[in-house]
């Protein structure tokens, strides 16, 4: 593993027992009866908890759309040509896609990192450019990308997250673009959890039954020919992942290094987090599952994580469109923590005896 | 039925289905694939066919909680003593409560009413004074209010929507304060669905299992001697209501009235909607659930009235709070119809065919 990749890695810290301890002493004299606000309870000392604070305060918010192009689209997997993710590149640059807008509803910035679109993107004071390459390898027929780029786009993922921080980051989402990246998303699900292909891999963009096999058969042709190693999540990225899943997979590990809470948004991200998780298991106590999304497969991966989604809303976009609304559910969490009175302030009769 | 109930009543007419057609039809060229956002798209539709607007805009957000006291509390069925309602009306009249952070959260004004509190509030400029009655009779050993007093609350309900309505209105969450009121509700519940009463009673704030026994037995008892007619929701809500639900009957109705969703909160708004309902089926569709809480009659009311909600994050606190949360969602959803680009507007290319 490279050194900046391990140094990160060695910064992911348990989370902070003390502060959640406190929380939770706190969650208890608010006014309201014990464990009324359900999870909004316990998402609140888990944010203390990461962030290390009795009472957290969440004012930057950004949203990480991570995008890259895929050459098993080739195959014929997706319902859209591969043009469209550069078209939406740009959609998201001029502010006209569902991350804009669920974006500026919670007062967040849209973050949208070229990590391997298959053209030439004009620059943009709002793109931020760390392309590997154009497009990943048809996996169908060998390796997406080599142990190299998949490291390199980890590690810019890393580094995205370092340069958010250094302009104030209180909670990140993550999102993607990409044709075809649900295919590689149900590989990487199949490949760590060993589930079996034709559960874990869905309609994507809205592809009909026939396609649907042929995608099934694609993930298996490329699993059968890669052989990716599940113990070895970059094995697994270089053999059948892409681009914009290893920059999420760094944004990840990135922002449980720097005590950043990472809401996850759908199938894409998940194979993501289900990486990062490979690469270092402690990364799960910083993540928080957005919602879950109509794609199959996502449920398989919540479940291996061990993590249970926020919002049931029938989404299956990507671009971190659920993980925009889990964070105004999140903040709303620590906005009650930090700004309920207690019973003593407000002169509350307590629970009768 | 009085002359002002049955015009409001009348007041309610269907869906504006050509709004609702164009709204469709908008969402299926926003630069995402169809139907890829889900219940977003669904509700923005809904609201498209209450507000009669093709793109509608919401504003001017609105919690009213309503709350009363509850003659029945001298059974023992509650966790709290009955003096924490006066006490909770003025620490949302201070600012102090989950609902007041939550509402400020997503923008919306909170509007307090007086229903039936047993106590006399000092007059406050956030306080609607609306009383009824310093609290209900004991249900367990009469009715609750006479038939008279059923119909004012209702009729003060609508009245509360009314001047919310010449302030600026365009979503309104009801939700409700009342230590005991959770009785009640589980009562209009078993009264309406038919259900048992011990599967729709539950622990409220947090009773044990000693004192939920005696809570079912209290409930059993009151149904058996009052005998509340299932077709006659006013003689339900006087037989075994609350000033407070009736109160949120009456929003309920008002807000259909002029076309606002009534986005309602948990188990005791959602005995408001079982009486709103039984008044007017046409309500319905009116009405957005905002969550399921974990009062386990809240789901048997939700079926009954076929109505799914948008949350589930295991909250029974009430006041409101569910609602909040959910205003939030479909804010977004209507941003979402409202602000997206088309496919025509991006350049982007459509779906394979």
């Amino acid at each position: 593993m490279a050194g900046h990749l391990s140094n990160i890695i060695e910064m992911i810290k348990p989370l902070d027992e003390g502060a959640m301890a406190k929380a939770r002493a706190r969650q208890n004299m608010l006014t309201k009866p014990r464990g009324s606000l359900g999870r909004l309870e316990e998402l609140s000392v888990k944010i203390a908890g990461i962030m290390g604070k009795e009472a957290p305060h969440i004012e930057h918010k950004a949203i990480v759309t991570m995008a890259g192009d895929h050459g098993v689209v080739a195959e014929g997997v997706s319902a859209y040509p591969q043009e469209v993710t550069a078209q939406m590149v740009d959609n998201f640059l001029k502010g006209g896609a569902a991350i804009n807008v669920l974006a500026r509803h919670i007062g967040a910035r849209v973050v949208v990192v070229d990590m391997g679109v298959a053209a030439n993107l004009e620059p943009h004071p709002l793109l931020v450019p760390r392309k590997i390459a154009s497009g990943t390898g048809n996996m169908a027929r060998g390796a997406a990308m080599s142990r190299g780029e998949a490291l390199r786009a980890i590690e810019a993922g890393i580094e995205v997250i370092k340069d958010e921080v250094a302009k104030g980051l209180d909670i990140v989402g993550v999102g993607d673009m990409g044709i075809g990246n649900t295919t590689p998303s149900a590989a990487i699900c199949a490949a760590i959890t060993g589930e079996r292909v034709a559960k874990v891999t869905g309609r994507g963009t809205g592809i009909g039954d026939e396609q649907l096999v042929l995608k099934v058969r694609t993930i298996e042709t490329a699993l059968a020919l890669n052989q990716p190693d599940p113990k070895d999540a970059i094995d697994v990225l270089s053999k059948v992942g892409g681009f914009e899943i290893g920059g999420i997979t760094g944004a990840i590990l990135g922002a449980a290094a720097y005590r950043i809470p990472a809401v996850i948004d759908g199938f894409v991200a998940g194979a993501a987090a289900l990486l990062a998780n490979g690469l270092c298991p402690e990364v799960k106590d910083y993540l928080i599952a957005a919602h879950v999304s109509s794609e199959p497969g996502h449920r398989v991966m919540l479940d291996y994580l061990k993590l249970k989604p926020l919002l049931d809303l029938e989404m299956r976009l990507g671009e971190g469109s659920g993980a925009a609304l889990a964070i105004s559910i999140i903040e709303a969490a620590v906005k009650v923590l930090a700004e309920m009175a207690t019973f003593a302030d407000a002169g509350i009769s307590g629970k009768l005896e």
